[in-house]
């Protein structure tokens, strides 16, 4: 069995207001609840960009942007940021891969017509969550509120979003920064539980001599924890330096596009004292509509110190996807 | 059961030799058979980049190359060239795709912390040979063999590919070129069946003034067939424009890398008079380490007459891929 | 990002409890949210065997039931009433099903070993809930509480059930009886929306000459509705008669080990007057322990007029499966 | 791109024929590779039963036989013969499972209609061969041939068998026999490699005092290997005691119905000397009609001494399986 229906009414306010209270009591609580729950307007997720907006600071990117970024191309040097996803890819608990590849049509060795042609084709079953991928809105919501104001009940289905798919992000073509925080840190590998935050960002700016962040840009963190995959995967995916609730904050109001980091998480894991479950996520998917990339692989970009450049993303365009695999070319 | 053998004798050739003749009649047979069988040093698909080579005229993309084509753009107008992957798209016959989205750890409706967070998943099952696509040199063989002298009992297990697979190709940056053959033939959408051979492929570019091709360049081919993609998919699919095998020969001669076309079949169907089945995939993916990509949707472009351009790609790394999501970002 | 954590309030509950009312006001609130909220022991789903049963009914069918039912084998007629499951089967909405043959380690047209085996393998992606399934008392409950007294949050990963799951059903071999409702009704196909209730049971069981319904049996109904099955599967998805909710509460007074029915809703739908969704559902599974089967294909039976048989039922035990593909063997 | 497409002839036949030897070495040439390649009437794998029949010697399952097999029940004790099937079920190489349980349309908490219905579904994405499994006869082959001359070219589809398919598997219910190997060979756990042929089998039918096998009976071996899994999985899956080349002939004389083991390969492995890879699968699968049945847990039956018994199957009727999986009852 099964069956498709919108509750108008959650459970919890339907019990609150049969409580056979006094007047009184029954209005107050009235009050709260409906703070609590009803959506003002605009609501605590609304985009800057309208009601109908479903890419947040994407819309940041304009062809100014585009063209400038362009400029940062110097050496003609491409680097491609994607990592492989694989059944042995490390990925959270119930993540699984699988890839099938099988030769159709050719069951007992028989090629296909006058030049003899055979082929491959390949199948995958598994979650977009594993390897390099960029975060869709659809991702992380606060208590079934997502981006602009979208509930899950409304836009959530089993055979994917109907809204804020990762098929609707447009063609990415922006100016690009490394903050290299292992050099920051002056370590190799900075070690887990580091949050980055407003003065570690600035401190990095300063040592690599970035002049400033700014709207549309996307910004990748380099922290040396990708040395560890695939050397002690247990430990990369367990844990993480990474961004903090101040540094997206202080990323979100000069309104980046999108930020990417070199581990599984993204941001800080464990996670800084008082903070929320992948409260980061929150801050930056759900209230700031800035896209995450995870396992970039900027160790090669740190080393040739490429710290602008031109950033190229073009994620498969599954309808209705969370997340997509993901990678990007980023062009010095 | 099952297993997993290499048979280094095919049954055919282990029959013949079995066979009790005199011995010229043994001599004859072995010559012939060898000849028919034994791969040459080098064989018919050897790379011109060396026996290790998995990546063909990808080679051609330097620094240089990528440097140049930077300066290609002018407007900063950055297109995505993938159409959507769903249920929908019209695909080959037992082809078939799923996505389900879930909320893992929150039955029942529970949200995570105190920041309440909740979140979406996704999983996807379903053959990568949907929607925009770039075909790795594992998809097209002649006779069990592939490119650069690889043989499908060698590299073609159930789980994956272990040579050829498209998580190698590099990181792709370099000149774009788009033929109009909508324009060239003065048509909406040119008919099915029609072959672009070197005579379109030149009246093309002169009217279009484009001065050459050149090594390490992406051709896409825009026809106007994708209009037909979502109003009347079975047209779509059945048969198309594209590239004839001279067209083919002529292109892989001036050293592309990548072939494309606003088509899901990619070359000519029905195919050309004489021609074997999908033999222009054979000639450029076998034959000469040219990529191709599937359903480029360049309607944009062509209407902007975006015929020179930097074009990026940076398909999913899914180790062992035969295919692979692609939604290149041209930009001009 | 993901995580897996429990909450252990709601937020509802924390949201009422803030309240800043009157002493007065919150005593009686605290009263009425826990009596709303918290589980009696028993809570209302407790099994009648005990905290740790897994299975409900299928409890009542002992050795000696079934070396009696074994007994009614005097024909030695048996009947499958599996259908099948693939991509055509009528499926609720989002359900999908697909499944790929392939030829492991065969690539390139070889075979295996001195007797040249060949051979072929297969995989499956797609929902279990498709064609003859049991559902597991995983399957449907009462605002996140489930068979005795398992709540969603504590049972349900999305890796699979931790209790529940069909992988618990033991060996059934017990009595079944067809209930024929389009005899009953003297029709071929009983209508949609016609409920199955005490008097309609009684009627067919006194039509049949069946003398009692007893503890630990298996009850089917054939209304006929399987007829529609391919021919019209719009219709047959979408509705059909079956049993109502006195008949529910009528055949669980009974202590019935399990219910099948020849449709894919197997209850009543459109559900009766002032029924919840799938209201049935919740009062067989959740609260009464008794396990469903949708899309039994009994169509033969009721032409034999098998009113009386041994019942066998050994489902595919997929570790923590909500649901199982059933192919009972009804012998006679 | 992709293409069906049938070849009349095959690659080294035409290289046979092509040959320009004399006359005499061409006649001898032809008559050899007629010989082997070409098929008789009937073929090497014709049925018994005519060229439509699918199921072999299931056809020996008469009325008359199930009617006696249902005496057999005397103590009205039923054993679920199934392992489970998940993640971590010792597997072949590229075998892999994943089973996704989701709460479709129930995202943001919220529940359906008046009386609060929650619910879970579950995916499997899987291979069949995994855990408790008949073999269909689209398993195993030789050199492209299976049973009742149906060639792999012409029924192994990518999207499931046209023919063979186990969906045609009809309702089993039969008299099985439990042959107590380890009992036999005086073990707990028969030592990997040990062949179970003529003498073995007609040794232990005379320990436990089983007068004959008959046709169409269901001839199950305990070697006490089940004892492993769990316990030491890769020696589980790596070999095992079990039926042998002529043990295999010598039961398929007797026209028994199906053959199973306790073990994941069926028959023994190490293979004998001098035998085929998965020989014993093709002489009974192909060259039989018979089916065969691994990981069956019958170790309780071995315990009880439940030597014959009813033997009942019904496999889940997914449309073109190579495999099912199966979940056996017997009861005695």
């Amino acid at each position: 069995m099964a069956i498709n229906t919108k509750m108008s009414e959650k459970l919890s306010m339907k019990n609150c207001s049969d409580l056979r209270l006094t007047t009184a009591a029954i209005a107050i609580l009235a009050l709260l609840v409906t703070a609590a729950y009803s959506q003002q307007q605009p609501c605590a997720t609304a985009s800057k960009f309208g009601p109908a907006d479903q890419v947040g600071n994407v819309n940041y990117i304009t062809p100014e942007k585009t063209l400038a970024a362009a400029k940062l191309v110097t050496k003609g040097k491409a680097y491609r940021l994607g990592i492989e996803t694989n059944k042995n890819t490390p990925a959270f608990g119930t993540r699984t891969f699988a890839i099938t590849v099988l030769q159709p049509g050719q069951a007992g060795g028989i090629s296909l017509g006058p030049t003899k042609t055979t082929y491959n084709d390949d199948i995958i079953a598994g979650w977009v969550g594993i390897g390099s991928q960029i975060d869709g809105f659809g991702h992380a919501g606060i208590d079934g509120l997502y981006f602009n104001c979208n509930k899950a009940a409304d836009f959530s289905m089993p055979d994917g979003l109907t809204k804020l798919g990762v098929e609707n992000i447009p063609a990415i073509a922006t100016r690009g920064i490394l903050l290299d925080m292992a050099g920051y840190f002056n370590t190799d590998i900075v070690k887990e539980g580091t949050a980055f935050n407003r003065a570690e960002i600035e401190g990095a700016m300063k040592r690599q001599g970035i002049a400033s962040i700014e709207k549309g840009d996307v910004v990748l963190f380099y922290s040396g924890w990708i040395k560890l995959l695939g050397k002690d995967n247990k430990r990369f995916i367990t844990a993480n330096p990474g961004l903090g609730r101040e540094g997206a904050r202080y990323l979100a109001s000069m309104g980046v596009a999108m930020i990417g980091a070199d581990t599984a998480n993204f941001e800080v894991v464990p996670f800084e004292n008082g903070a929320g479950i992948f409260e980061v996520h929150q801050i930056l998917l759900a209230l700031n509509g800035i896209h995450l990339l995870e396992n970039m692989n900027t160790e090669e970009m740190a080393r040739d110190r490429a710290w602008e450049f031109l950033f190229t993303l073009g994620p498969p365009r599954i309808t209705g996807g969370v997340q997509a695999f993901a990678n990007p070319i980023a062009i010095r």
